[in-house]
């Protein structure tokens, strides 16, 4: 396949990356040496930053459109579970030679898709060669209304434990995507790999439950792991119910199939769904939020004390018993 | 040697990052899922970055203090040029198997120095593993005061042109340490090679210049191209004088010995001044400023008016006569 090379800095910037920086005043058309960004009185900024590398994070054959909307949705998943609504990202491409135009192109067609669906436009970047592989970086900025973003450190004993949407179908998917779920049908392998490579921020959730849920992070250690961050910033421990653990048709397809893969469902990583605790009587408002996110929500087990004796994360299975985990989670270094 | 190999994600950061972000309390210890930042309502936030790529922006065996304090401080050179007071910053490494336990740790001291020097503090990062060339990233955040922070575009017709501290060091620095320099003395060669590997950013004296200057850049391409750039963002012309560039005592020097090291003077890059423009009647404040910021500034020409039929930016030497320059300046990328 003939490759057309990219062309010099100013070109390039030019050409692929200041389009997506025209909704972004403050981002001065990426021709100054910064940018400027107003953030209400009222309001407080949030900022995250995620790294992915080729061959590391995501593969030289993913479509590039894909890459950069994951690592623009990790991003804000990240501002989902602070409650924060996103205001601008700024990006870093430390390009190897297997990046040409064709790659670019795609890459920040799928920025500006993004963009346009969550609300938010490029403020600035850099651009560099490497002669490893390519390393992507994008740092999102957001604010958050009030004094009180969501935090993982004030989960009490007694508050319920929820996550949205359905969890498991990121590691599912990347085992699909490996070939590992051949007893699957297509459907069923092409949503769980969908999910894998596309997560959905629940920015609107995030947001809705400020003031709400007492602590909360999103699913990308896994289920487990993530659930044991917040016990560890709260000190407290937490069980959870295998039975109650929201699953995709798809990934209870899989398990129907072959049951072991529910170590992976709840220690895989991905899923970028919201993990959060509840009082008992902010219930109500919870599923209010949720009803005004327009995401599905489960409440899947309960905060408790915590005891130097057991497990942070306590996982029982249909029949009471407690479920051991080989894995605690993932760890992304 | 032997190689200590680096911890696992979550001890990696306990041990050498999060240290960095106690002076920042919304870093909640690098322990949530995003910072949460005050931006007073008196200030616009101003947010850049900047990426290295070992082999390319650095060696694999400058010593990684340096290599950290020149990623911090090429970034807060951007927050000057915008008239910025730094906030705080964020830090993604993708590092190869080269980085070891005792790199990342001379990694974060020269963080640790610089972060202290300049008044802000680490508010997130990620770190990840690359096959390639380590990757470092720098996201800087600062605020500025007031409606107006300093851009490139206000340059206007009679303006006066100015730059901070010394021009060309950058450039011959890179010389110095490539061997190419051998005629200098000792200390004049390492006096360069401090100045290219680090590089002083001129904080101080952009806060003083908002509302003095009527645009402003820091010199990175090279003192042409930036002044290029600030002619093409405010639709003028430059005309600069090479007898008024001020240059240091090893640049003059290096000059003395070797007279065609000029065109790198004034084309290299990696100096890091200010390079400003000033309206007549505010040479008084421009002094002052300077002053208040205990940084040296010269005048060396004069913005002029737009004119096709001629280069944006034009060099005459002591005789008066054009100087031809062979290259307009680096291209980062």
């Amino acid at each position: 396949m003939n490759k057309k090379p990219l062309p010099g800095e100013f070109e390039l910037i030019a050409r692929y990356l200041a389009p997506l920086a025209t909704a972004c005043p403050g981002a001065f058309g990426l021709a100054d040496d910064a940018a400027v960004l107003d953030v209400s009185p009222d309001r407080r900024l949030v900022v995250t930053v995620d790294a992915m590398a080729a061959g590391t994070h995501f593969l030289r054959d993913d479509p590039a459109d894909l890459v950069a909307r994951k690592l623009l949705r990790v991003n804000l998943s990240d501002l989902a579970a602070m409650g924060a609504a996103p205001l601008a990202y700024l990006t870093t491409l430390a390009l190897d030679g297997e990046a040409d135009a064709a790659w670019l192109e795609a890459f920040a067609a799928g920025l500006a898709a993004d963009q346009a669906q969550f609300g938010l436009a490029l403020a600035g970047g850099d651009t560099i060669r490497t002669d490893g592989p390519t390393v992507l970086t994008i740092t999102a900025l957001g604010t958050v209304a009030g004094p009180s973003p969501l935090r993982r450190n004030g989960a009490r004993p007694g508050d319920l434990v929820y996550v949205s949407g359905t969890i498991g179908d990121g590691a599912l998917g990347l085992a699909a995507l490996k070939g590992e779920l051949d007893q699957l049908d297509d459907g069923a392998r092409t949503q769980l790999a969908e999910r894998y490579r596309l997560p959905q921020p629940r920015l609107a959730l995030g947001q809705a439950l400020v003031g709400v849920a007492s602590a909360a992070i999103d699913v990308s250690d896994g289920l487990v792991a993530d659930l044991t961050h917040i016990c560890a910033a709260s000190d407290v421990a937490a069980e959870i119910e295998t039975a109650r653990v929201p699953l995709s048709t798809a990934a209870q397809q899989a398990l129907a199939g072959q049951p072991d893969l529910l170590e992976r469902v709840l220690s895989g990583g991905d899923d970028y769904e919201l993990l959060f605790t509840v009082p008992p009587d902010a219930e109500g408002e919870a599923t209010e939020a949720a009803a005004t996110a327009g995401v599905e929500i489960a409440a899947i087990g309960r905060v408790t004390a915590s005891d130097p004796e057991l497990d942070k994360v306590r996982v029982t299975g249909p029949d009471g018993d407690i479920i051991a985990l080989e894995s605690a989670g993932y760890e992304h270094f």
